[in-house]
């Protein structure tokens, strides 16, 4: 069982940028978390970070046939990005997104998720502890899938 | 360290109503796992269900004081109700939102999660599964804050 | 045969308030009425009256397994609750929508029906004889859906 | 007592198109049972169909003076017609708009009735048993209009 | 010099119906007095009403290359009418729109005027009288094209 | 002379809740000084507080024939509850709305009053200071209406 | 008979700016073809200028008791100004909205027109020919209100 | 195998109407190029050309049963037609919707296509050239329909 | 203790215009009855009065320094003006907004308070007699902040 | 004549995703076809397939100078990309955009074309095939560009 | 070369109001660095601030002839004021708009500038420094046009 | 003291696509010209450009702590990205945004800046000048944060 962790644009600033809202911990450490949860839930993991709009969709298109799940936080082009949205449908592969601040309690222009509309589910606002509970639901998921 | 569950207009209905949107466990049956999860995790854990929107006011302000979190789904409440929105601003209480299907992934306007606002996260479209979820995240939300 | 007539807030003032919109008739005397359009349909008719939205979505959740169809006016409640939205496809009971006066010739707010897009049909602007026609088409509905 | 039942464009093909929105009656077998309903009722009654705006604004203007009320199914030109709603509003006669699906349930553009603003009344979404409640309520209008 | 005016839905009922928005004289007289205002200017006039938006259309094609000016009054058309609006511009004869009510003290959808957008100007709210008005702006316009 | 003060959701928790918004008085208080502002006037008061939309609907159709006038803070019902709009309208008894804070200096959706709308006048942003003040229109509007 | 001719902003530049918009005649030559058709309709008319929304409401209110009507070209204050809406309400003086260009065909913020709203017609588009059909238009109007 | 090309309002103005935008071709022309075309894929055509929105629909109609593709202009009628589009789905033959110029690149209430979202597809911006496109299209369509 | 009451465009004409909107006492009847409070709350109160928005903004920017707190009916600039809302910000003199009529009440477009964002509260509705009631809350917001 | 026909993201994954919207041939062999249909039409055509937005850029403006015609299907970025509108201007080479789904008749966000607003024309609907429409069409147009 | 700087509504109270907004500099002594910086560019300046819209236009048109370059600061009527966009494009001379704090950064109703998309240019949210830069650019605007 | 200059899509193409826009120099003119801006300031300056937007999050998050101050005119990118608006505030550096055209006088989707509310301010509309300016305003800043 595969599940591959996918960060957007500027995660790759976690723990350093406006900690009053992201927290402190870096997604070095977040990663290392995760490793660890992983290990418990039996799953292997990997993980994909990008600024780039092109690259998020190559590393969402490449786990067609070769994982179980996703897990994404697609930073900035959560709330804008229609290709994002096709490349999940396309991956046929179940996501969870994760936003790390709450959605909906920040601007207007954040409460809307074009790509959470293509996945399953949407964990937002619970700091990088969201990431381990998607993580949890995306291995229950993955399971009940490879046996229905 | 004690946390309530409140459940709002329909939710009574779980796995009789609509089984390919909200799945096919009871309210019921979802209390009884979470008491389990809750002994697990060393948190008291209380439930509340009502259809009405006075009742979930109630509900939510008794916590003060008394409770360490909350964890609501205010179902069609979600999308309209500032007065939820105000009670969970005054009771003072971190307050975790859950919706058992993807609000981000149906019709328009269930997109808007005004009593998420006020909230400190939101898990979304993980089916019933999400309770427990926003369970483990309430109690390590909880034992920061007394720690804090 | 079995049909409930649901009546939401401020119809317990029929007859008494703003006769020129909503006509001279008690809510008694539109009952008493239908009572009479039943008999001669052959079918049992009860009602209710609140103006409670968590008691409305009680009376509508009760019909679930009991009654054949309902006829529904939400007053107020039509052009905003998603809850009594939901409460409609939770019982899964055919439901006609009544309003006394025409919805879409008085002001905007009033022109969206987020209730009616539950129900089977809607009759708007015939006054309290509206509730009469929506009890015949019932009581059609209800016949071939227990023959179809 | 005199009423016209007018019905605008595509309602020719009535029974023939998309039967699981509009059912398998024909226009022709709906006129013919409201013209035994009419009978009953003890009232004329006539028919015009026609799919141009033009011909419907004219057959709504011939009314005045010599019908007594009117039955309108506008298609699709309930949702933008302003010329229908101002010859319904300049021929002085009672009138009650008809809708075979329920157009609160269908696509966004379906929901507004710019033609109903200027009838007494509207019904939708009873199928075709609609037009006979309308003619009901249409003679009753009539009566107590010619009365009072 | 040829002039023609053109009405559209339900002015030929102009003094007919809802007199207190669109005066009391009929089509008919308002022609005649343009009849008496053109033989003074020294040109001719020719008129069209229709009902129908495919009749309103023909009679402004027809204008091109055989009259020299257009008043046109589109009735409830105005609002909607790109159809109109492209015959105006495919026309090339400089067309004045007139309205009998002063659109913009009415219901929000009669402000705007898609059809006067085609337009070298509108004259509203003035009454019948406003059909003289635009004659003589008409004349004068066409004098000085003819001349430029 | 008889007049009915009205609180809504959360009001309750005045003094409690968000001082820097609301204020330190508790409702408790509020209404103390109420009854002392009353009796200077000459004037029976009488309190009623809910947080549910059905109780407030109840409370507000009660001074129908009994009370002269009405002061009611409808809490986050103001900007969605045409149910309690519709019952002001209903009782036909003069009523003020009073805002603790300025509903025009918060966030967007608290600046529109559905149920002001159905009032006589809006007192916003003035504290609990601001019943006092609607106390006494209150009183004066009762006394002219009784003489007038 | 008294009609005043008052202008708004940027009129005073007529003939000089944008002058395929706003053609070449001066305000003075406008205003003194104005005359020479006020002399024939036997009526007196004065003309006020101002860039300033303070003094054209000082203009508008001056009229109250002392003309018979009003013709007002509200240059860029006609998208915006409530106040000089409520100006023209409280003069209760009949008045005439004139643009020299037409509004329906520039950019969209100039086809709305709070101030013709208030106005009992509007001529648009006509250039600076407008305003002379505006004054027979008013003499007319004055006329029939004096006879009435 | 048949296959209909129904054109529009104006489009009978083909290459004599702002031929910057549509070009010089006439409608005649276009036909008998098309004639030529259809020659060559080996299919029947006929041509409908009406300013009027109930012909247009009648024509629609009358493909049901004997024709086997539809490529349509609804001109100014794409925008707010939802008779047409109804009409469209009532005769269930697939079409193909052209457009001369571009509709996305003109004033934005020519960007939405009610029409369109009836049809199988849509070429807009090509010219004339547009309409042999559509014509190889639907030939291909209808065939593989035909064999499905 | 000193407070300016400014009223905006057109209140000079109060008890002449429309007073079945803005009540029958003048603007000298009213600033009388203002001294007259002022007297018994031992506070000096001047006046400005002026149609002009520069004026407005140069009496609120006069205030700093010198009063203590300021009343201000925005007449019909409250709706849009930016640069009074801005004024008010900048004197740093606490501001209470008195509306005569109730702007929630009336046309859509005076719903919406720019200025009264800037303020500290707002009466609306309550006649002139608001004014009496927000100088009773200026007297009182002016000594808290004096002695805070 | 050299064409370049590029595809944005998930144009990769053609024939693999959703079949029933986007068809089942690869992107490899819509490629051959096309090569077919060049040699046909006697032009050079390449292809470039890129899921970065800056990638589709930079192919873009590579054309300027050595391209004649460009066929673009920007995928999702078409609903929102400026920058890509941007490019296709800064190329001044002339381009046709394609759809193979119909985006009239999807999710309303792919109604809308910033980048279709840059290109001569589009091709929607029609599946692979319309590459082969557009290919052309451009191949004409470069044409009677390079003869013009 | 002479070049006006005007200013409007509340920038008389630059350095005194919101100063962690605007800045602690006075407007006269921004004038009197931006009289040393026009002399070091060798150009004239003269300055105008008033708070009144009629005043401003008044300054702009003026310029008109003598002046060869404007920078203008419109404060709060910048949102608003068609009639300044008018007169800017009235006078034919190039202006350059200043904004002291950044318009995109604070609230929705000040992110729109009307009177902007009549200027050349904007510099915002540079202090008061802006200015300088402001008249840098309109010295090298003047002097390129006066030898273009 | 060290600022970046980062341009954006299609910036690399200046002075070659649609110089009526975007003037007749070409981006490594425009380099040159601010090295010696920066020479005369005392700066150091480098420069990127990239078409992709995650190329340009890269080159901004590369400033923290590296760089003083940054210059970024985003094309394209500035009305969508929330990604470059979150990458501006995780770089904690001060940013000023360029646009050579003036974004408030072209198409209405350019009018909003999503990049520009995370910067301090935005030179607009003053072709390739403006980056000197900004290059000033940049150092200014940078200055006296320094100092602060």
């Amino acid at each position: 069982m595969r599940i591959r962790v996918i960060n957007g644009p500027n995660l790759n600033m976690l723990g350093q940028r406006e900690s009053q809202i992201y927290g402190s911990e870096t997604l070095g450490e977040v990663e290392e978390q995760l490793r660890a949860v992983a290990a418990e839930l039996g799953v292997d993991v990997d993980f994909v970070q990008s600024n780039s709009e092109g690259a998020l969709i190559d590393a969402i298109q490449a786990c067609r046939g070769s994982h179980d799940a996703l897990i994404i936080n697609p930073g900035g082009y959560t709330h804008t990005s229609v290709a994002i949205h096709d490349a999940l449908r396309a991956a046929e592969v179940p996501a969870i997104e994760v936003h790390v601040s709450n959605i909906h309690a920040r601007e207007g222009f954040r409460s809307e998720s074009i790509t959470g509309a293509a996945c399953v589910g949407i964990v937002s606002g619970l700091g990088t502890y969201g990431y381990g509970l998607a993580l949890q639901a995306a291995a229950k998921l993955a399971r009940s899938r490879s046996q229905g």
